[in-house]
């Protein structure tokens, strides 16, 4: 008989190193789950049955809010976008706890979309109780099945991430983003915003999207290389617009929580407005720049960033050679549609999170001073 | 003859050693000169021509968007309280960048208010024009008369808190809040969401602060000692909640501005949810935590940065004793309404920034990387 020494943990793991970076590995195969049986490519369909009765309501609908609080505010953020221009509603975004503590205004006619992995955050749950009083219809989006959001919202549609250990969401993210994307995608075709071939396009594209997300995977040996560099930085700068700006403060707080390094993120065209008088060559900036309608103006963001010699470490579309010839260092992503790029430039932000604080030595499942859902107030 | 050692710069300084210290100290007279003519406390009355003959859409309006850029934006984020207290309508703040690429659903009956000091900032210009072809109703608040905004806009209010020299806006945003609560303040009580009774109690103590302000600006020196021993800071975190928490947006930008020190605000409970990971005993915390209705949460907030051995100075309401004595270093101000705190407690922050950036040796009055008015997009 000879033993096998592993405890319980390792076996979790599953290989690798670290929980947060077999959760980053597992996103593609954790989208798939998140959109298995709901997009349908043969039909070109998109179905939600935790939302279908509601569906009419998000139709006609005004006004969205969306609540959350941390990584799922961010997803939320990328959610203003996909609803307004799939579905050409106007979305306003709120941190949980300032939306409850401020006698907020809510029509009966609007729609209220929380999100939380855990299904358990306190300052949401209480928003998700204000906006019920007030008469809106309550959808959740959540992670942990059972949880108390989806006990407590009018419909919701579950993540299917699978359990998230790791302290900083990474698996918990990509699986709101595509949630939120098929339902801004959902309710623009049902609406007549969303072209038909729009949707198909769409669609088409999202079940692509794991293959792509591999091949950014594959690349991690690169973007560990990378990361060393910056492993003594003590601030860092995230930038992107449009779609990429909730990418930046996503990649933001994914470096601050579990290295430590004070990265903050802006929507790029801010900088002049002050966060530039940080820029010196001590400073990286992690630019979001795929190529979209805002491309050019990144591009002008960035010769400002080199002009007051920061370091520009950028996420480019393969194939991208402006940006490759004035950035210190490209990651080159495969080319998607637009709207669906945050589930694209995140990975490597996560990674680079990730591979900064195993080199500086923190714990990264369980960073300092935080805990994986804030269940108090 | 004797000829007299002065050029023109000293003389417009007033004495002062900077502009912005003399902008700063000016606030006592600025607000008066933005409420002279405006607030009536006599008659107990608002009066605001440059919006009178809106006053009927904003009254009926179901959303106001705000669109401004770096310290406007903040002021516009003050308005989002103000307008959904007083008025109860949903308001949302835009970055004008962001607003403008991003083909946003704007509706006929939307009222937008368009913020900026010098009324040519290029991205804010950019909005209106498309919030005009949307078929929006359009309001300026802007310093500079006769400037592109005005001359662009359905109506607006001139904040008229006179020439800024300094880079860091400073008069102009507390110029420019006061014009958004007079506003607010007006629309809900024509609306009838505004009591007579809180609306004549608001108007009785807009009359007050130029004096509140006055008693702050004379602890000018003990502020200055305290902020002598932040001087070496390499980051700072600023947290306030409610009305504060657009002030501890505002403080942060400030010291990033004219410090070069990276400081970052945060909604005080979104703590929790990642930059509490950053607090260590190098972290000084700037809390913004005068007596209102989230003061217990802001206490606690503060109990769980002095757990992380993080340095707290936090501004309190005279009197304070529980923060006092937990809080590494307090400084005291008036008590006010608490709609009204932003314009009182934004002061110290402007007073901190100015001294740290003074000792560290930057030239406070002209930045690097920064220009007063960004007239490029």
């Amino acid at each position: 008989i000879q033993e096998l020494d592993l405890d319980i943990e390792q076996i979790e793991k599953n290989g690798y190193e670290h929980f947060m970076l077999k959760e980053i590995f597992e996103q593609t195969q954790s989208i798939k789950d998140t959109f298995r049986g709901r997009v349908v490519p043969a039909s070109k369909e998109i179905f939600l049955g935790g939302i279908n009765d509601v569906i009419p309501k998000l139709v006609e609908a005004r006004r969205i809010l969306i609540i959350g609080c941390g990584t799922s505010w961010h997803a939320g953020m990328v959610g203003e976008y996909l609803f307004e221009e799939f579905a050409r509603v106007p979305v306003e975004v709120e941190y949980a706890s300032e939306f409850r503590y401020r006698n907020p205004v809510i029509y009966k006619d609007d729609i209220v979309l929380a999100i939380s992995q855990s299904g358990e955050t306190a300052d949401t749950l209480a928003a998700i109780n204000l906006a019920k009083q007030a008469g809106a219809t309550v959808i959740g989006i959540c992670n942990v099945v059972g949880s108390s959001i989806p006990r407590n919202t009018d419909a919701g549609v579950y993540t299917h991430a699978g359990p998230e250990i790791g302290v900083a969401s990474t698996k918990a993210f990509t699986a709101q983003v595509t949630v939120l994307t098929m339902m801004a995608m959902l309710v623009g075709y049902r609406k007549g915003t969303l072209s038909k071939e729009e949707y198909e396009k769409h669609i088409d594209e999202l079940s692509c999207l794991p293959e792509k997300i591999q091949s950014i995977l594959d690349k991690s040996e690169a973007i560990k290389e990378l990361s060393a560099k910056y492993v003594d930085s003590t601030n860092a700068l995230y930038l992107g617009r449009g779609y990429l700006f909730p990418v930046a403060l996503e990649g933001a707080l994914k470096l601050k929580e579990i290295s430590y390094i004070h990265a903050e993120g802006y929507p790029a065209a801010e900088m002049k407005h002050g966060p530039i008088a940080l820029i010196d060559e001590q400073m990286p900036v992690f630019v979001a720049a795929t190529k979209d309608k805002s491309y050019e103006k990144i591009v002008s963001n960035i010769q400002e960033v080199k002009a007051r010699k920061g370091h520009v470490i950028a996420i480019v579309t393969e194939g991208d050679t402006i940006i490759k010839g004035m950035a210190d260092h490209v990651i080159e992503i495969p080319e998607t549609l637009e709207a669906l790029a945050p589930l694209l430039t995140v990975i490597p932000f996560q990674l680079i999170s990730y591979y900064i604080a195993v080199l500086r030595g923190c714990n990264v499942d369980q960073p300092r001073n935080l805990a994986k859902s804030v269940t108090v107030e």
